[in-house]
């Protein structure tokens, strides 16, 4: 006997056919004698039809009044998953977010959740009830709903099982866990069995978003148990996300190749090496609301430096325009260049902390297949370089081979 | 400057261009310095659409589920109106009725209003807020949510006004206000400035279906101003509804002509005349949930008496059969004999009160047309007369010319 907090995205719940499948395998766990927190996100395409439907009438929503509108979608979702249940002879009764209560606070449509009130919950588990609550919304102090932002199910999923202590928060998707790369990339791609919490910090920001940042961050900051598992499988134990090396019973040294081609390129050449440069050409794009990714300065010389970084390839226009107007002629640099067409490409893996030498050996690989590398960047835990967009593919596949990671460790 | 309660229903609202114009009518009130609650029914077809995606799940939608799913309808309208008056540059908010919050009993899918919290909504007003609230939904002492059954709305909107103490309560509907009797019957029909509570009740309950019964009757235990209005004409008083006599200005001795044809009739006949038979007949069809209209027990002779009622046509022949299997053998009828090609017509007036003669007219009205009188049944303030199914249109347009409904009086 187990408590889990399962939860199911929109996909898994996107016709009343998927829901019914949902509630034949929550009964599937509830006839084992677990006791089952679900979490459901809206039907896969209400949120956004919800969203047009506001975009009607006005141009830029309140932002209030859109969690009043958005939320209604899981509302939906738990009452007839609550149904569903009811009609195989569970017991089942669905919470909103206001209902439990999943205390936020009032950033809408980013509200950051604050405490929930694990009562009611309790109560009704212990009665033998199947508890069904809405994702992705809350309630401010004032009563106000909220929303998380989007993916927030997984979150409200991940500070659930926090708060009640479950043994387990389940994240059923349309996979069947996290890869050591994309399979449709590489086919010998092979699903990892656990995974470290850093490991799968980097996997998901650098583009497998099997899940959302904030509830993995949030899954390690409260030590809750995290599995990816497909809603489509009636088989397959998913992937586990640890939080202590020594729980990491795989050993590889590296886990995955994380890969992205939305980046741009941009380098400002000839800057006055002093203390404040950084700020002087970033504060300016941060200022435009722009998102810089990688960042690098190399040693200077002669009273010079190059200073580049990466954006989304969407804002490389437009950080372009910033910098050569208003940043360029302010702090006389000599150049500023830039290109899209390139692919950032990372292998992550715990283990590089205690193995020496997988950097030279991935811009060995590399090299070997005549790939030049633009740009380097490195954390405790992952390399990342930066490679002309067309040898994207050629190089993921190229380093998952020369890493062994077709063969489990 | 006033203090209104407007409420607006689905087909007000079943469209974001139709929520626009909501939006520019209260607009307008709001630019005379008048103060705007607002109740909204959800977007025309949603609530069903919704009640056909729980069947799709459950056989018998579990009501306390059912009520979380259909109440989305109506949150969803809420946020829109919002939104639309914020685009037009008015301060609004909107309420959920868990939010402001309208306490309910726990019957879910009817429950009946018992508080509402006013102090939110006289905040919001009092800092220059329009205040959207959703209709048709409330909350239990649990945190339940539950609606008021369909029609709802209209109770929502006359329970606020009594709380809120509201100047008037507005129903803008389809319809620009209460007829003498169906203009498709009758070309002359007229609209009546007012009509008195009572009037109303009769009209409503004959089939005249503007407002919800029990909307009408909450408007009268709280003394609520309660006026019908279309929510497409511009202009235009619609049709007030007092609940005293000496404000109806109009002082018609008749009001209206209300008219039903889903009746049947159904005559016990050689009952023995003694206490209690009419509960004998009544009780059994009362069990099988099935709902009485008129009843007319005439005096007896011979100690015998014929027992007469009439029911929905739908339930006629489940009652006809109640009867010959179960009541006639056992209180030993002689027979039992019905009929659904009826109609009922009905005068209605509380100037009938003062005024002799009334029954006597219509009877002859009736007579000079040659249409036969089945059954004759009266009020206080209404005559009603059921004769064949084909001759209530007939019936209607002689019996409105003769009472002089075309002119106003």
């Amino acid at each position: 006997m187990a408590f889990y907090v399962q939860k199911y995205g929109g996909t898994s719940v996107g016709s009343t056919e998927r829901i019914k499948n949902v509630a034949r395998r929550v009964a599937k766990f509830h006839a084992q004698g677990h006791q089952i927190v679900v979490v459901v996100s809206a039907m896969s395409g209400e949120t956004n039809r919800l969203i047009a439907l506001a975009h009607e009438v006005q141009v830029n929503p309140d932002p209030r009044e859109l969690d009043v509108m958005i939320s209604t979608g899981e509302q939906v979702s738990i009452s007839l998953l609550a149904m569903a249940l009811m009609e195989l002879d569970i017991q089942a009764r669905s919470y909103t977010g206001s209902q439990v209560k999943i205390l936020t606070d009032s950033t809408h449509t980013k509200a950051r959740i604050l405490n929930i009130d694990e009562d009611r919950i309790r109560a009704d588990l212990a009665a033998g009830y199947v508890v069904v609550v809405a994702g992705f919304q809350g309630v401010d102090e004032q009563g106000n709903i909220t929303t998380l932002g989007r993916g927030g199910s997984d979150t409200t999923g991940v500070a659930l099982a926090a708060a009640l202590k479950a043994d387990e928060c389940q994240i059923y998707t349309d996979v069947d866990g996290i890869y050591t790369t994309d399979p449709r990339v590489v086919a010998e791609a092979r699903r990892l069995n656990t995974i470290t919490f850093e490991e799968m910090l980097e996997m998901a920001s650098l583009g497998s978003k099997v899940l959302q940042l904030r509830s993995v961050e949030f899954a390690g900051k409260y030590k809750v148990k995290l599995r990816v598992l497909s809603s489509f499988e009636d088989e397959g134990q998913g992937t586990l996300i640890t939080f202590e090396e020594d729980e990491d019973m795989e050993q590889a040294v590296i886990s995955g190749i994380a890969f992205n081609r939305d980046e741009a390129k941009i380098t400002v050449l000839g800057v006055p090496d002093h203390p404040g440069i950084a700020y002087q050409i970033l504060g300016p794009v941060a200022d435009a609301n722009i998102d810089v990714d990688m960042i690098i300065q190399n040693v200077g010389h002669d009273g010079l430096t190059d200073f580049s970084f990466t954006v989304h390839r969407n804002e490389f226009n437009n950080t372009m325009n910033i910098l050569k107007e208003k940043i360029q002629p302010h702090i006389g640099a000599r150049d500023v260049l830039g290109g899209d067409r390139i692919a950032k490409v990372s292998v992550v893996g715990v283990g590089m902390r205690s193995h020496a030498g997988i950097a030279s050996k991935m811009f060995r690989v590399l090299a070997e297949e005549g790939i030049n590398i633009q740009m380097i960047a490195t954390s405790e835990i992952k390399i990342s370089v930066v490679v002309d967009e067309k040898y994207m593919e050629l190089a993921v596949r190229v380093l998952h081979k020369a890493f062994d990671l077709e063969q489990a460790p």
